[in-house]
């Protein structure tokens, strides 16, 4: 049995190899080609190497499976696979006898949900074992495929004439969380379709399975309503060009079912929604200066009954667009200042009997709109303030830890405590740059790392890299969050025992040039080169 | 008399309007559209607008210009700049009355320098005045004509229905400092020409003059030599694929030439330079482990008349590759510590009577070094270590100011007071990143905040921002070079006092947005939108 991967210790690293997960080292010319990322709950493999000719070998079903031709996320990742595997080579003609000549995708329960889309229970783990002549990959449905597909084309390496190789294999893989996740924001800058839709081919190559849509905020409203269409006429950038319409948004529901991703849009209220105050008419809170308004305007007024007919009638819309069982509700960052300016939600405040503390009329509104929003049938996600601020929530509600203070892990204890799904993004907000590695702390942060019972620990259903965009748009974006994101996906995919810096090195190395050669101008660790550099801009 | 630009409060920002730079306000729709950056020295504008029609619109050499058809650098400027104006207006087929029909250039030297290379007493003044029927810019040579025209097609704006317009305006305008530089660093990662040819575009739309191409160092020796091929062939990257060719030298230079942009290569010894000496045999001190060698190697062996034999060599086909009259010699953070383990070194410290101080050994060198290049007719440039270890240098020695410890402030004042030209990096080490908006310190940094004479003062040529390459490469460079270095280039170009950040603000944003509809993915300042967003990736 040999380590196939890139054990050898380099600038930061010494790596090194435990378990039977890395049992010895191979010649310099495999460790230098084959890097995994993330790296699979079980891995063997050998020195016994294949080769793969373009000309013949193929991708197809295995004659047991339950999927067929008929199969478009199957067909599609077969199409993309290759390329990848192949994209870069001439084809060679002869065949060998020692050639690879396919791989065998078989898909084994009885519904390979190819016409479906993913969810939180789906299962998407794979068995894949590289041997002579036939690969075989097996997955319950064509969501472990895809992971599947994944490893397989990060197995193959090219040797020293181009050629490309693969190594006998035994693999045996599954996520370590459900929920692994990077959230855009597509209202601090406008993100251009083409943005969205090249990370989330990113996405798959890391194994993130949701894509949280962070799509409208205070600053723009780019979501195009069917039912509201001033919120983007008024409330867009601009109400032609910096808008996603429904087709916009239908593809990229596609686009990422096609790569097992999860699409969460969210509609943060009742603060950060400046932006939809340009369209609905009295939504938001008017804010007094002394006895007269302001002219400026606060979160959400939670007072009128208007409001809560908008909402409905919203997450009516929204509840039909998105298909995945849960919807980000936000509920963050609410202001106080504007609602204790305004006299009429002073004298609620009085009737309510809430005193001055404000928290309870936030928690008034939330509580309203969540009872609107599972009239829909949909379950939620809210920031971690919704639970701080103790509204009633539903058994199956998850909670998006966020915030630094108190210490996260603090949170994620008091949240499962309470018996409620959650997940993290506190160190995880790759916004905030630095200069040099921060890539490490990244790293080495697990959102099982708190004081709390296994079951408590079970509650915790992953997490989510964030990029808010106050300061990225389609010029920065894509390099900022690779490799950086990489560093979460390992965290969420692999074993807990995945924690060896050195030996990430060199393996994310590898894979940030592996994503440069496919397209994502994915940004450099460290001093060095890729074979094959960026040849974008 | 009207003030052009965006004075309006916005976000940050609430700019002053002084002097007679700034006399008024305008309509708000031609505060939107107009930014100019760097701000010219003097400035006037008024509120009559006039068209520019693709269809008719011309930029013409003047009647009594002294360069005609044949200017290559204008010619080639010509079509550049008409393409930035027009590039993505569908043609206007009616012409009216009120069209501005040319722009006349006028040089006025008998010699237009059309077939030179600016250098640092380049005359880069212009005039530049906008009025019916003709514009007219007037300049000393191409090399002013080429900053006339980046000011002219800033000066050009949309209205509402996207017809180009331009206010009656007159410049009169000249750079503030001389040396107006970007070090981009092509051996920690290796560049791609494509990258390099791009931020030299960039730099023109900056007013930046000079190209300090730090171009090898420990990591890579992308250089091809003709004198020493084994110095790329084994030293850098890839030898074919990581390598700058004679032909992609000669490509830079005259790119950068088109734009009056000088390349200055920096070829950095004793230290830095672990990568020559896998193609130059004993070129490199070894090392000692106690009595043997380690096997690794130090600096350049200042000891052998070998290493000087090479460097005359090298250096002598370094001066007939590049044109500019300077070169950068580097002589930054020379490590003792392989020289103090060498007994043959020890030897000759001893023999040299140069005790136990090693900088004495590292001046020795550098002293023979700079004798070898002064013999070449070359001028040179050297990072402050170089002086502050009191080496003997020409009189017109740049000294180049990079490190924080001791206070830059103190350095300045030192260098100058000792009688030296001098330039600045410290405050702009553009590799060293943060969260937020951290140009506003980068613009705040002035080379001339030190405490010394008028005399001294004038010593400063100007300064350089620094891309150190550890963390960059194609995937990410441009975006976070852009617009970090334009801050850098208003302070290098407009006249001191223009210091109003809140002003600034609303400038860069908007010419950042101007980068990004050129086709250069400048990053965003903070949250907004530009009209044409980037459409790479």
């Amino acid at each position: 049995m040999y380590c196939l991967l890139k054990c050898a210790p380099l600038i930061l690293a010494v790596a090194v190899c435990h378990g039977w997960l890395f049992g010895d080292f191979v010649r310099k010319q495999e460790l230098n080609e084959i890097s995994l990322w993330p790296i699979p709950q079980k891995f063997q493999s050998s020195a016994v190497a294949f080769k793969l000719s373009p000309a013949s070998f193929q991708i197809v079903h295995a004659k047991q499976s339950s999927a067929g031709p008929s199969c478009s996320i199957l067909e599609n990742a077969f199409r993309r696979y290759f390329e990848y595997v192949f994209g870069d080579l001439k084809s060679r003609k002869k065949v060998y006898d020692s050639d690879l000549v396919e791989l065998q995708v078989w898909i084994t329960s009885a519904d390979p949900e190819c016409d479906g889309y993913p969810s939180l229970q789906t299962d998407e783990s794979y068995e894949l074992s590289v041997d002579e002549p036939s690969a075989v990959l097996k997955a319950a449905n064509a969501w472990g495929a895809l992971r599947g597909l994944e490893t397989f084309s990060q197995l193959v390496y090219e040797d020293d004439y181009g050629a490309n190789n693969i190594n006998k294999t035994e693999i045996s893989d599954f996520p370590r969380f459900a929920h692994r996740g990077i959230l855009l924001d597509s209202s601090r800058h406008f993100l251009p379709l083409k943005v969205i839709l090249a990370n989330l081919e990113a996405m798959a190559m890391n194994k993130f399975n949701v894509f949280h849509w962070h799509i409208v905020d205070d600053q723009s409203f780019p979501y195009m309503s069917r039912t509201f269409p001033d919120l983007s006429q008024k409330g867009a950038y601009h109400p032609f060009t910096h808008v996603y319409t429904p087709s916009d948004v239908k593809m990229v529901i596609e686009f990422a079912r096609m790569r097992g991703i999860r699409v969460i849009p969210e509609f943060d209220t009742p603060g950060h929604t400046r932006s939809w105050g340009n369209g609905i008419k009295d939504l938001l809170t008017p804010c007094y200066s002394g006895s007269s308004p302001s002219g400026t305007f606060g979160p959400v007024n939670p007072i009128l009954n208007s409001s809560y007919d908008f909402m409905t009638e919203f997450f009516k819309e929204i509840s039909t667009v998105f298909p995945d069982a849960y919807i980000h509700l936000g509920g963050d960052e609410v202001d106080f200042s504007c609602w204790k300016s305004n006299p009429d939600i002073q004298k609620f405040m009085v009737q309510q009997g809430f005193g001055t503390d404000y928290s309870k009329l936030e928690s008034f509104y939330v509580q309203r709109l969540l009872d609107i929003v599972a009239a829909t049938k949909k379950g939620y996600m809210v920031w971690q303030e919704v639970f701080d601020n103790g509204v009633k929530l539903k058994a199956d509600t998850q909670i998006h830890v966020w915030k630094e203070r108190p210490q996260y892990q603090d949170e994620m204890a008091k949240v499962t405590a309470a018996g409620f799904n959650t997940l993290l993004s506190t160190p995880w907000y790759l916004n905030r740059i630095s200069y040099g590695q921060d890539w490490v702390n990244i790293y080495k942060a697990d959102p099982q790392n708190f004081t709390g019972t296994d079951a408590q620990k079970k509650l915790v259903i992953g997490g989510e890299a964030c990029l808010w965009g106050e300061y990225v748009d389609a010029t920065n974006l894509t390099p900022r969050l690779w490799p950086r994101a990489s560093a979460v996906a390992e965290r969420l995919w692999s074993d807990k025992s995945v924690t060896d810096v050195g030996n990430a090195y060199n393996r994310l190395a590898q894979h940030r040039c592996r994503m440069v050669k496919r397209g994502i101008p994915a940004e450099p660790l460290f001093v060095g080169h890729c074979r094959q550099e960026y040849m974008g801009l």
